[in-house]
Protein backbone atom coordinates (compact mmCIF):
# COMPACT_ATOMS: atom_id res chain seq x y z
CA UNK A 1 0.00 0.00 0.00
CA UNK A 2 0.97 4.16 -0.46
CA UNK A 3 1.06 5.98 2.51
CA UNK A 4 -2.07 7.97 2.14
CA UNK A 5 -2.68 11.26 3.82
CA UNK A 6 -4.83 14.18 4.35
CA UNK A 7 -3.45 17.47 5.97
CA UNK A 8 -4.79 20.65 6.59
CA UNK A 9 -1.98 23.85 7.46
CA UNK A 10 -0.94 27.31 6.71
CA UNK A 11 0.98 27.52 4.02
CA UNK A 12 4.50 28.65 4.87
CA UNK A 13 6.82 29.92 1.81
CA UNK A 14 5.97 31.14 -1.73
CA UNK A 15 5.15 28.02 -4.06
CA UNK A 16 7.60 27.62 -6.65
CA UNK A 17 6.99 26.57 -10.01
CA UNK A 18 8.77 25.13 -12.51
CA UNK A 19 8.94 23.20 -15.75
CA UNK A 20 11.25 20.38 -16.52
CA UNK A 21 13.32 19.97 -19.50
CA UNK A 22 10.94 17.00 -20.08
CA UNK A 23 8.20 19.52 -20.27
CA UNK A 24 6.81 18.60 -16.52
CA UNK A 25 5.26 21.16 -14.74
CA UNK A 26 6.15 21.12 -10.75
CA UNK A 27 5.18 23.22 -7.85
CA UNK A 28 6.01 22.50 -4.64
CA UNK A 29 5.92 24.78 -0.88
CA UNK A 30 6.11 24.14 2.56
CA UNK A 31 3.48 23.30 4.91
CA UNK A 32 2.92 24.05 8.44
CA UNK A 33 -0.07 21.92 10.05
CA UNK A 34 -0.29 22.98 13.53
CA UNK A 35 -2.50 20.92 16.18
CA UNK A 36 -4.77 22.91 18.33
CA UNK A 37 -5.13 21.93 21.25
CA UNK A 38 -7.51 23.10 24.76
CA UNK A 39 -5.00 24.29 27.39
CA UNK A 40 -7.00 23.78 30.52
CA UNK A 41 -4.81 25.93 32.95
CA UNK A 42 -4.95 28.70 30.11
CA UNK A 43 -8.48 27.29 29.61
CA UNK A 44 -8.35 28.61 25.77
CA UNK A 45 -7.03 26.97 22.74
CA UNK A 46 -3.21 27.14 21.64
CA UNK A 47 -1.31 25.58 19.22
CA UNK A 48 0.50 22.57 19.85
CA UNK A 49 3.16 21.16 17.70
CA UNK A 50 3.56 21.42 14.41
CA UNK A 51 4.28 19.18 11.70
CA UNK A 52 6.42 20.61 8.70
CA UNK A 53 5.60 18.97 5.01
CA UNK A 54 6.83 19.70 1.59
CA UNK A 55 3.79 19.67 -1.00
CA UNK A 56 4.88 18.82 -4.07
CA UNK A 57 2.10 18.55 -7.55
CA UNK A 58 3.00 18.10 -10.86
CA UNK A 59 1.21 18.26 -14.36
CA UNK A 60 -2.28 20.53 -14.40
CA UNK A 61 -2.13 20.71 -10.49
CA UNK A 62 1.29 21.88 -10.86
CA UNK A 63 -0.30 24.53 -12.79
CA UNK A 64 -3.63 25.48 -11.56
CA UNK A 65 -1.63 25.12 -8.13
CA UNK A 66 0.58 28.44 -9.29
CA UNK A 67 -1.79 30.47 -9.89
CA UNK A 68 -3.94 29.60 -7.02
CA UNK A 69 -2.06 28.91 -4.13
CA UNK A 70 -0.03 31.85 -2.21
CA UNK A 71 2.31 32.23 1.07
CA UNK A 72 0.00 32.93 4.33
CA UNK A 73 -3.29 31.06 2.34
CA UNK A 74 -4.37 27.95 4.70
CA UNK A 75 -5.49 24.94 2.49
CA UNK A 76 -5.94 21.23 2.68
CA UNK A 77 -3.67 18.92 0.69
CA UNK A 78 -4.37 14.84 0.15
CA UNK A 79 -2.03 12.64 -1.62
CA UNK A 80 0.93 9.98 -0.57
CA UNK A 81 3.63 10.85 1.65
CA UNK A 82 7.38 9.80 1.02
CA UNK A 83 9.72 9.99 3.62
CA UNK A 84 13.11 10.41 1.86
CA UNK A 85 16.87 10.41 3.12
CA UNK A 86 18.82 13.36 1.15
CA UNK A 87 22.35 14.30 0.97
CA UNK A 88 23.52 17.36 -1.39
CA UNK A 89 27.56 16.80 -0.25
CA UNK A 90 27.15 19.58 2.24
CA UNK A 91 24.32 18.79 3.79
CA UNK A 92 22.21 15.68 5.18
CA UNK A 93 18.53 15.21 5.82
CA UNK A 94 15.44 13.49 5.77
CA UNK A 95 12.66 15.39 3.72
CA UNK A 96 8.79 14.26 4.68
CA UNK A 97 6.76 15.17 1.42
CA UNK A 98 3.45 14.74 0.49
CA UNK A 99 3.02 14.18 -3.57
CA UNK A 100 -0.23 15.41 -4.02
CA UNK A 101 -3.47 14.34 -5.90
CA UNK A 102 -5.86 17.13 -4.47
CA UNK A 103 -5.34 20.34 -3.60
CA UNK A 104 -7.91 23.10 -2.12
CA UNK A 105 -8.15 26.40 0.30
CA UNK A 106 -9.36 25.24 3.40
CA UNK A 107 -12.98 26.63 3.67
CA UNK A 108 -12.66 26.30 7.10
CA UNK A 109 -10.91 29.53 7.26
CA UNK A 110 -12.28 31.35 4.77
CA UNK A 111 -14.65 31.69 1.24
CA UNK A 112 -13.45 30.54 -1.98
CA UNK A 113 -14.38 30.80 -5.43
CA UNK A 114 -13.74 28.17 -8.33
CA UNK A 115 -13.42 28.92 -11.96
CA UNK A 116 -13.04 25.56 -13.80
CA UNK A 117 -10.20 24.68 -15.88
CA UNK A 118 -9.89 21.20 -16.81
CA UNK A 119 -12.74 20.33 -19.89
CA UNK A 120 -13.91 17.01 -20.04
CA UNK A 121 -12.22 16.23 -22.79
CA UNK A 122 -9.10 16.89 -21.04
CA UNK A 123 -9.97 14.95 -17.35
CA UNK A 124 -9.43 11.31 -19.39
CA UNK A 125 -5.19 12.10 -18.80
CA UNK A 126 -6.70 10.25 -15.26
CA UNK A 127 -4.82 10.91 -11.74
CA UNK A 128 -2.46 8.71 -11.73
CA UNK A 129 0.40 9.04 -9.15
CA UNK A 130 3.79 9.59 -10.58
CA UNK A 131 5.57 7.69 -8.13
CA UNK A 132 8.44 9.77 -8.10
CA UNK A 133 9.86 11.61 -5.76
CA UNK A 134 10.38 15.60 -5.73
CA UNK A 135 14.40 14.87 -5.47
CA UNK A 136 13.90 12.72 -8.90
CA UNK A 137 12.66 15.49 -10.84
CA UNK A 138 13.79 18.64 -8.96
CA UNK A 139 16.64 17.65 -6.86
CA UNK A 140 17.26 21.81 -7.33
CA UNK A 141 14.20 22.34 -6.02
CA UNK A 142 14.35 19.72 -3.46
CA UNK A 143 17.29 21.22 -1.77
CA UNK A 144 15.79 24.72 -1.55
CA UNK A 145 12.45 23.61 -0.04
CA UNK A 146 14.29 22.56 2.95
CA UNK B 1 -11.04 5.31 16.75
CA UNK B 2 -13.53 7.52 14.49
CA UNK B 3 -13.39 6.86 11.00
CA UNK B 4 -11.65 9.30 9.07
CA UNK B 5 -12.20 10.10 5.58
CA UNK B 6 -10.72 12.32 2.95
CA UNK B 7 -13.11 12.22 -0.78
CA UNK B 8 -12.79 14.08 -3.94
CA UNK B 9 -15.88 14.63 -5.60
CA UNK B 10 -18.59 16.75 -7.52
CA UNK B 11 -20.95 18.55 -5.62
CA UNK B 12 -24.79 16.53 -6.52
CA UNK B 13 -27.50 18.94 -4.99
CA UNK B 14 -27.80 22.54 -4.33
CA UNK B 15 -26.17 22.87 -1.06
CA UNK B 16 -28.71 23.39 1.72
CA UNK B 17 -28.08 25.94 4.60
CA UNK B 18 -30.24 26.52 7.34
CA UNK B 19 -30.03 27.33 11.20
CA UNK B 20 -31.31 25.34 14.08
CA UNK B 21 -33.86 26.81 16.84
CA UNK B 22 -30.73 26.34 19.06
CA UNK B 23 -28.65 29.10 16.67
CA UNK B 24 -26.44 25.93 14.96
CA UNK B 25 -25.50 26.67 11.12
CA UNK B 26 -25.46 23.64 8.95
CA UNK B 27 -25.13 23.30 5.29
CA UNK B 28 -25.38 19.72 3.52
CA UNK B 29 -25.15 18.33 0.38
CA UNK B 30 -24.74 15.12 -1.54
CA UNK B 31 -21.11 14.31 -3.38
CA UNK B 32 -20.47 11.55 -6.21
CA UNK B 33 -17.21 10.37 -6.09
CA UNK B 34 -16.68 8.04 -9.41
CA UNK B 35 -13.43 6.17 -9.64
CA UNK B 36 -11.52 6.67 -12.97
CA UNK B 37 -9.48 3.66 -14.34
CA UNK B 38 -7.93 2.95 -17.36
CA UNK B 39 -9.88 0.63 -19.90
CA UNK B 40 -7.35 -1.15 -21.92
CA UNK B 41 -9.70 -1.78 -24.70
CA UNK B 42 -11.27 1.07 -25.13
CA UNK B 43 -7.47 2.32 -24.54
CA UNK B 44 -9.10 5.58 -22.11
CA UNK B 45 -9.86 6.53 -18.79
CA UNK B 46 -13.73 5.60 -17.85
CA UNK B 47 -15.60 6.35 -15.08
CA UNK B 48 -16.10 3.16 -13.00
CA UNK B 49 -18.27 3.11 -9.97
CA UNK B 50 -19.34 5.68 -7.80
CA UNK B 51 -19.38 6.20 -3.91
CA UNK B 52 -22.18 8.68 -2.99
CA UNK B 53 -22.07 10.35 0.61
CA UNK B 54 -24.38 13.49 2.52
CA UNK B 55 -21.15 15.84 3.09
CA UNK B 56 -22.63 18.09 6.73
CA UNK B 57 -20.83 20.69 8.19
CA UNK B 58 -21.58 22.65 10.86
CA UNK B 59 -21.24 26.69 12.69
CA UNK B 60 -18.62 28.54 10.36
CA UNK B 61 -17.62 25.93 7.82
CA UNK B 62 -21.17 25.73 7.51
CA UNK B 63 -21.19 29.64 7.05
CA UNK B 64 -18.48 29.64 4.21
CA UNK B 65 -19.76 26.64 2.62
CA UNK B 66 -23.04 27.56 2.08
CA UNK B 67 -21.79 30.90 0.25
CA UNK B 68 -18.69 29.54 -1.44
CA UNK B 69 -19.81 25.42 -2.98
CA UNK B 70 -22.63 25.41 -5.43
CA UNK B 71 -23.73 22.50 -7.20
CA UNK B 72 -21.50 21.12 -10.33
CA UNK B 73 -18.29 21.87 -8.53
CA UNK B 74 -15.01 20.02 -7.76
CA UNK B 75 -14.78 19.49 -4.03
CA UNK B 76 -12.60 17.79 -1.54
CA UNK B 77 -13.69 16.90 1.62
CA UNK B 78 -12.36 15.38 4.47
CA UNK B 79 -13.99 14.65 8.37
CA UNK B 80 -15.77 11.98 10.24
CA UNK B 81 -17.99 8.83 8.55
CA UNK B 82 -20.69 7.81 9.80
CA UNK B 83 -23.04 5.46 8.55
CA UNK B 84 -26.69 5.51 10.23
CA UNK B 85 -30.38 3.52 9.53
CA UNK B 86 -32.75 5.99 8.96
CA UNK B 87 -36.80 5.31 9.23
CA UNK B 88 -39.03 8.38 8.93
CA UNK B 89 -42.15 6.01 8.96
CA UNK B 90 -42.20 5.51 5.38
CA UNK B 91 -39.30 4.53 3.65
CA UNK B 92 -36.19 3.33 5.89
CA UNK B 93 -32.81 3.11 4.56
CA UNK B 94 -29.37 3.72 5.14
CA UNK B 95 -27.73 7.26 5.00
CA UNK B 96 -23.94 7.71 4.51
CA UNK B 97 -22.51 10.66 5.74
CA UNK B 98 -19.31 12.71 5.97
CA UNK B 99 -19.30 15.27 8.87
CA UNK B 100 -16.68 17.62 7.61
CA UNK B 101 -13.46 18.97 9.23
CA UNK B 102 -12.62 20.56 6.28
CA UNK B 103 -13.83 21.14 2.84
CA UNK B 104 -12.04 22.95 -0.51
CA UNK B 105 -12.63 23.91 -4.49
CA UNK B 106 -10.24 20.38 -6.01
CA UNK B 107 -7.89 22.77 -7.51
CA UNK B 108 -7.18 19.64 -9.86
CA UNK B 109 -10.24 20.35 -11.73
CA UNK B 110 -9.86 24.44 -11.99
CA UNK B 111 -8.42 27.82 -10.02
CA UNK B 112 -9.51 28.99 -6.94
CA UNK B 113 -9.40 32.15 -4.95
CA UNK B 114 -9.36 32.29 -1.44
CA UNK B 115 -10.89 35.25 0.91
CA UNK B 116 -9.93 35.19 4.68
CA UNK B 117 -12.94 35.43 7.25
CA UNK B 118 -11.70 33.99 10.02
CA UNK B 119 -9.43 36.05 12.34
CA UNK B 120 -6.79 34.93 14.61
CA UNK B 121 -9.26 35.93 17.51
CA UNK B 122 -11.82 33.66 16.25
CA UNK B 123 -9.70 30.87 15.70
CA UNK B 124 -9.47 30.17 19.65
CA UNK B 125 -12.67 28.19 18.29
CA UNK B 126 -11.19 25.18 17.63
CA UNK B 127 -11.93 22.12 15.30
CA UNK B 128 -13.69 20.07 17.67
CA UNK B 129 -16.22 17.29 16.23
CA UNK B 130 -19.68 17.50 17.31
CA UNK B 131 -19.78 14.06 17.74
CA UNK B 132 -23.55 14.23 15.97
CA UNK B 133 -24.64 13.31 12.90
CA UNK B 134 -27.16 15.19 10.53
CA UNK B 135 -29.93 13.39 11.77
CA UNK B 136 -29.98 14.44 15.48
CA UNK B 137 -29.79 18.42 14.73
CA UNK B 138 -32.29 18.68 11.00
CA UNK B 139 -33.89 15.29 10.44
CA UNK B 140 -35.79 17.16 7.86
CA UNK B 141 -32.78 18.04 5.78
CA UNK B 142 -31.50 14.08 6.83
CA UNK B 143 -34.16 13.05 4.94
CA UNK B 144 -34.69 15.30 1.89
CA UNK B 145 -30.77 14.83 0.97
CA UNK B 146 -31.50 11.06 0.21
CA UNK C 1 -9.44 8.84 -5.96
CA UNK C 2 -10.05 5.66 -4.24
CA UNK C 3 -11.85 6.14 -0.71
CA UNK C 4 -9.73 4.74 1.38
CA UNK C 5 -10.25 3.40 4.81
CA UNK C 6 -9.29 2.65 8.10
CA UNK C 7 -11.56 0.79 10.77
CA UNK C 8 -10.88 -0.72 14.51
CA UNK C 9 -13.61 -2.93 15.43
CA UNK C 10 -15.65 -6.16 16.39
CA UNK C 11 -16.08 -9.00 14.70
CA UNK C 12 -20.25 -9.19 14.68
CA UNK C 13 -20.66 -12.49 12.24
CA UNK C 14 -18.90 -16.01 11.88
CA UNK C 15 -16.84 -14.75 8.76
CA UNK C 16 -17.41 -16.83 5.10
CA UNK C 17 -15.69 -18.26 3.37
CA UNK C 18 -16.38 -19.48 -0.15
CA UNK C 19 -14.54 -19.95 -3.48
CA UNK C 20 -16.10 -18.88 -6.69
CA UNK C 21 -16.47 -20.65 -9.90
CA UNK C 22 -13.52 -18.81 -11.32
CA UNK C 23 -11.68 -20.03 -8.39
CA UNK C 24 -11.22 -16.43 -6.87
CA UNK C 25 -11.15 -17.11 -2.66
CA UNK C 26 -13.73 -15.17 -0.72
CA UNK C 27 -13.72 -14.05 3.11
CA UNK C 28 -16.71 -11.67 4.89
CA UNK C 29 -18.16 -10.32 7.55
CA UNK C 30 -19.85 -7.69 9.48
CA UNK C 31 -17.90 -5.40 11.72
CA UNK C 32 -19.16 -3.35 14.24
CA UNK C 33 -17.51 0.08 14.97
CA UNK C 34 -18.15 1.68 17.87
CA UNK C 35 -16.81 4.86 19.47
CA UNK C 36 -15.96 5.56 22.79
CA UNK C 37 -16.92 9.12 23.77
CA UNK C 38 -15.79 10.23 27.92
CA UNK C 39 -19.22 11.21 29.64
CA UNK C 40 -18.96 14.25 32.11
CA UNK C 41 -22.22 13.45 33.50
CA UNK C 42 -21.59 9.49 34.00
CA UNK C 43 -17.84 10.37 34.71
CA UNK C 44 -16.32 7.33 32.72
CA UNK C 45 -16.18 6.11 28.91
CA UNK C 46 -19.29 4.95 27.25
CA UNK C 47 -19.92 3.54 23.73
CA UNK C 48 -21.23 5.94 21.37
CA UNK C 49 -23.10 5.21 17.88
CA UNK C 50 -21.51 2.34 15.78
CA UNK C 51 -21.03 2.62 12.10
CA UNK C 52 -21.27 -1.38 10.14
CA UNK C 53 -19.41 -2.56 7.26
CA UNK C 54 -19.47 -5.42 5.13
CA UNK C 55 -15.45 -6.26 5.34
CA UNK C 56 -14.48 -8.60 2.24
CA UNK C 57 -11.09 -10.37 1.39
CA UNK C 58 -9.97 -11.73 -2.15
CA UNK C 59 -7.36 -14.11 -2.48
CA UNK C 60 -4.32 -14.82 0.07
CA UNK C 61 -6.17 -11.95 2.14
CA UNK C 62 -9.58 -14.02 2.00
CA UNK C 63 -8.05 -17.47 2.60
CA UNK C 64 -5.43 -16.18 5.99
CA UNK C 65 -8.54 -14.28 7.09
CA UNK C 66 -10.43 -17.65 7.22
CA UNK C 67 -8.17 -19.47 9.64
CA UNK C 68 -7.38 -16.73 11.53
CA UNK C 69 -10.60 -14.22 12.18
CA UNK C 70 -13.73 -15.35 14.40
CA UNK C 71 -16.44 -13.68 15.56
CA UNK C 72 -16.33 -11.53 19.04
CA UNK C 73 -12.25 -10.72 17.61
CA UNK C 74 -11.41 -6.94 17.68
CA UNK C 75 -9.40 -6.00 14.35
CA UNK C 76 -8.34 -3.38 12.39
CA UNK C 77 -9.01 -3.38 8.45
CA UNK C 78 -8.08 -1.02 5.77
CA UNK C 79 -8.95 -0.70 2.50
CA UNK C 80 -11.04 0.78 0.05
CA UNK C 81 -14.53 2.02 0.80
CA UNK C 82 -17.33 0.98 -1.25
CA UNK C 83 -21.38 2.46 -0.82
CA UNK C 84 -23.41 0.77 -3.00
CA UNK C 85 -27.30 0.34 -3.76
CA UNK C 86 -28.63 -3.11 -3.95
CA UNK C 87 -31.97 -4.65 -5.13
CA UNK C 88 -32.39 -8.45 -4.46
CA UNK C 89 -36.25 -8.20 -5.99
CA UNK C 90 -37.73 -8.44 -2.66
CA UNK C 91 -35.62 -5.81 -0.50
CA UNK C 92 -33.69 -2.74 -1.79
CA UNK C 93 -30.77 -0.82 0.34
CA UNK C 94 -27.33 0.74 0.74
CA UNK C 95 -24.61 -1.56 1.58
CA UNK C 96 -21.28 -0.06 2.47
CA UNK C 97 -18.67 -2.20 2.32
CA UNK C 98 -14.68 -1.88 3.05
CA UNK C 99 -12.83 -4.37 0.30
CA UNK C 100 -10.03 -4.98 2.74
CA UNK C 101 -6.23 -4.53 1.94
CA UNK C 102 -4.86 -6.02 5.24
CA UNK C 103 -6.25 -7.19 7.61
CA UNK C 104 -5.30 -7.69 11.63
CA UNK C 105 -6.36 -8.77 15.09
CA UNK C 106 -5.77 -5.79 17.38
CA UNK C 107 -2.74 -5.64 19.85
CA UNK C 108 -5.08 -2.55 21.62
CA UNK C 109 -7.14 -5.55 22.93
CA UNK C 110 -5.06 -8.83 23.21
CA UNK C 111 -2.06 -10.21 22.47
CA UNK C 112 -1.46 -11.87 18.55
CA UNK C 113 0.65 -14.40 17.38
CA UNK C 114 1.62 -14.90 13.88
CA UNK C 115 2.94 -17.41 10.92
CA UNK C 116 4.00 -16.38 7.91
CA UNK C 117 2.23 -17.88 5.35
CA UNK C 118 3.13 -15.73 2.23
CA UNK C 119 6.91 -17.05 0.45
CA UNK C 120 8.64 -14.55 -0.77
CA UNK C 121 8.36 -15.99 -3.96
CA UNK C 122 4.95 -15.46 -3.96
CA UNK C 123 4.78 -11.79 -2.74
CA UNK C 124 5.00 -10.93 -6.84
CA UNK C 125 1.37 -11.45 -6.69
CA UNK C 126 1.25 -7.92 -5.22
CA UNK C 127 -1.68 -6.17 -3.63
CA UNK C 128 -3.28 -4.79 -6.52
CA UNK C 129 -7.10 -4.00 -6.01
CA UNK C 130 -9.89 -6.07 -7.67
CA UNK C 131 -11.65 -2.80 -8.59
CA UNK C 132 -14.95 -5.11 -8.18
CA UNK C 133 -17.27 -5.27 -5.22
CA UNK C 134 -18.57 -8.02 -3.16
CA UNK C 135 -21.79 -8.04 -5.20
CA UNK C 136 -20.22 -8.50 -8.37
CA UNK C 137 -18.59 -11.53 -7.19
CA UNK C 138 -21.20 -13.09 -4.86
CA UNK C 139 -24.31 -11.75 -4.75
CA UNK C 140 -25.33 -14.49 -2.19
CA UNK C 141 -22.89 -13.74 0.19
CA UNK C 142 -23.41 -9.72 -0.56
CA UNK C 143 -27.46 -10.41 0.22
CA UNK C 144 -26.74 -12.75 3.36
CA UNK C 145 -24.23 -10.07 5.00
CA UNK C 146 -27.22 -7.73 5.56
CA UNK D 1 -6.79 17.88 12.60
CA UNK D 2 -4.58 15.57 13.21
CA UNK D 3 -2.41 13.89 10.64
CA UNK D 4 -3.97 10.85 10.96
CA UNK D 5 -2.12 7.45 8.67
CA UNK D 6 -2.52 4.08 8.42
CA UNK D 7 0.91 2.05 7.00
CA UNK D 8 1.68 -1.59 6.44
CA UNK D 9 5.09 -2.92 7.40
CA UNK D 10 8.41 -4.93 8.08
CA UNK D 11 8.99 -4.76 11.65
CA UNK D 12 13.14 -3.60 11.04
CA UNK D 13 13.93 -3.52 15.04
CA UNK D 14 13.35 -5.75 18.07
CA UNK D 15 10.46 -3.67 19.41
CA UNK D 16 12.19 -2.00 22.58
CA UNK D 17 10.22 -1.92 25.67
CA UNK D 18 10.40 0.47 29.01
CA UNK D 19 8.57 2.03 31.89
CA UNK D 20 9.16 5.24 32.27
CA UNK D 21 9.72 6.66 36.51
CA UNK D 22 5.97 8.44 36.39
CA UNK D 23 5.32 4.53 35.12
CA UNK D 24 4.22 4.65 31.82
CA UNK D 25 4.65 1.87 29.47
CA UNK D 26 6.37 2.91 25.97
CA UNK D 27 6.89 -0.21 23.28
CA UNK D 28 8.81 1.67 19.99
CA UNK D 29 10.77 -0.06 16.87
CA UNK D 30 10.92 0.75 13.51
CA UNK D 31 8.94 0.04 10.23
CA UNK D 32 10.22 -0.36 7.39
CA UNK D 33 7.05 0.52 4.38
CA UNK D 34 8.25 -0.69 0.94
CA UNK D 35 5.48 0.15 -2.09
CA UNK D 36 6.03 -2.36 -4.14
CA UNK D 37 5.79 -1.42 -7.95
CA UNK D 38 4.92 -3.62 -11.32
CA UNK D 39 7.76 -2.86 -13.60
CA UNK D 40 6.90 -3.84 -17.26
CA UNK D 41 10.42 -4.26 -18.32
CA UNK D 42 10.90 -6.85 -16.08
CA UNK D 43 7.66 -8.33 -16.28
CA UNK D 44 7.41 -8.67 -12.42
CA UNK D 45 6.18 -6.62 -9.38
CA UNK D 46 9.77 -5.22 -7.82
CA UNK D 47 9.90 -2.97 -4.17
CA UNK D 48 9.86 0.43 -5.30
CA UNK D 49 11.23 2.88 -2.56
CA UNK D 50 10.76 2.69 0.97
CA UNK D 51 9.67 4.52 3.77
CA UNK D 52 11.26 4.51 7.45
CA UNK D 53 9.06 5.52 10.63
CA UNK D 54 9.60 4.93 14.40
CA UNK D 55 6.39 3.38 15.53
CA UNK D 56 5.32 4.23 19.44
CA UNK D 57 2.98 2.98 21.42
CA UNK D 58 2.32 3.59 25.46
CA UNK D 59 0.21 1.85 27.63
CA UNK D 60 -1.44 -1.18 27.42
CA UNK D 61 -1.12 -1.48 23.88
CA UNK D 62 2.71 -1.05 24.50
CA UNK D 63 2.61 -3.65 26.68
CA UNK D 64 0.50 -6.28 24.35
CA UNK D 65 3.44 -5.12 21.54
CA UNK D 66 5.70 -5.46 23.67
CA UNK D 67 4.63 -9.29 24.04
CA UNK D 68 3.71 -9.95 20.43
CA UNK D 69 5.39 -7.96 17.96
CA UNK D 70 8.93 -9.16 17.01
CA UNK D 71 11.96 -8.12 14.24
CA UNK D 72 11.04 -9.48 10.63
CA UNK D 73 6.99 -10.07 11.33
CA UNK D 74 4.69 -8.10 9.02
CA UNK D 75 2.48 -5.51 10.74
CA UNK D 76 -0.44 -2.54 10.17
CA UNK D 77 -0.19 0.01 12.03
CA UNK D 78 -3.13 2.98 12.54
CA UNK D 79 -2.34 6.43 14.36
CA UNK D 80 -1.01 9.92 14.38
CA UNK D 81 1.87 10.76 12.62
CA UNK D 82 4.23 13.20 14.00
CA UNK D 83 7.45 15.02 12.03
CA UNK D 84 10.28 16.32 14.81
CA UNK D 85 13.54 18.44 14.49
CA UNK D 86 15.98 16.72 16.96
CA UNK D 87 19.43 17.30 18.25
CA UNK D 88 21.33 16.04 20.86
CA UNK D 89 23.87 18.11 20.83
CA UNK D 90 26.06 15.58 18.37
CA UNK D 91 23.71 15.02 16.22
CA UNK D 92 20.49 16.82 14.37
CA UNK D 93 17.80 15.56 12.60
CA UNK D 94 14.20 14.46 11.34
CA UNK D 95 12.39 12.01 13.23
CA UNK D 96 9.05 10.65 11.25
CA UNK D 97 6.74 8.82 14.05
CA UNK D 98 3.74 7.31 14.18
CA UNK D 99 2.18 7.27 17.50
CA UNK D 100 -0.18 4.13 17.19
CA UNK D 101 -3.80 3.73 18.33
CA UNK D 102 -4.14 0.35 16.81
CA UNK D 103 -1.86 -2.32 15.95
CA UNK D 104 -1.47 -5.68 14.20
CA UNK D 105 0.00 -8.38 12.40
CA UNK D 106 -0.44 -8.43 8.88
CA UNK D 107 -3.05 -10.79 7.74
CA UNK D 108 -2.06 -10.66 3.89
CA UNK D 109 1.08 -12.32 4.78
CA UNK D 110 0.25 -15.26 6.99
CA UNK D 111 -2.22 -16.04 9.96
CA UNK D 112 -2.83 -14.88 13.45
CA UNK D 113 -3.83 -15.84 16.74
CA UNK D 114 -5.64 -13.78 19.42
CA UNK D 115 -5.90 -13.69 22.47
CA UNK D 116 -7.84 -11.00 24.53
CA UNK D 117 -6.49 -9.46 27.71
CA UNK D 118 -8.52 -6.17 28.00
CA UNK D 119 -11.36 -7.18 30.21
CA UNK D 120 -14.80 -5.19 29.36
CA UNK D 121 -13.69 -3.35 32.90
CA UNK D 122 -10.61 -2.75 31.79
CA UNK D 123 -12.29 -1.39 28.36
CA UNK D 124 -12.95 1.89 29.99
CA UNK D 125 -9.42 3.90 29.83
CA UNK D 126 -10.54 4.61 26.27
CA UNK D 127 -8.27 4.77 23.52
CA UNK D 128 -7.23 8.94 24.04
CA UNK D 129 -4.17 10.06 22.37
CA UNK D 130 -1.46 11.23 24.39
CA UNK D 131 -0.65 14.24 22.40
CA UNK D 132 2.89 13.29 22.74
CA UNK D 133 5.73 12.43 21.23
CA UNK D 134 8.33 9.61 22.20
CA UNK D 135 10.76 12.03 22.62
CA UNK D 136 9.15 13.71 25.16
CA UNK D 137 8.52 10.80 27.24
CA UNK D 138 11.97 8.60 26.30
CA UNK D 139 14.58 10.55 24.74
CA UNK D 140 17.10 8.01 25.18
CA UNK D 141 14.82 5.77 23.46
CA UNK D 142 14.30 8.52 20.67
CA UNK D 143 17.96 8.71 20.14
CA UNK D 144 18.26 5.45 19.93
CA UNK D 145 15.41 4.53 17.65
CA UNK D 146 17.18 6.23 15.00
Amino acid sequence: MSENITVAGLVATTPRHLITQDGLPITSFRLACSHRRFDREQNKWVDGETNWFTVTAFRQLAINASTSIAKGERIIATGKLRVRDWDNGERAGTSVEIEAEHLGHDIFWGTSSFTRTVLVAEEEVGVESDQTSLASFAPEMASSAK
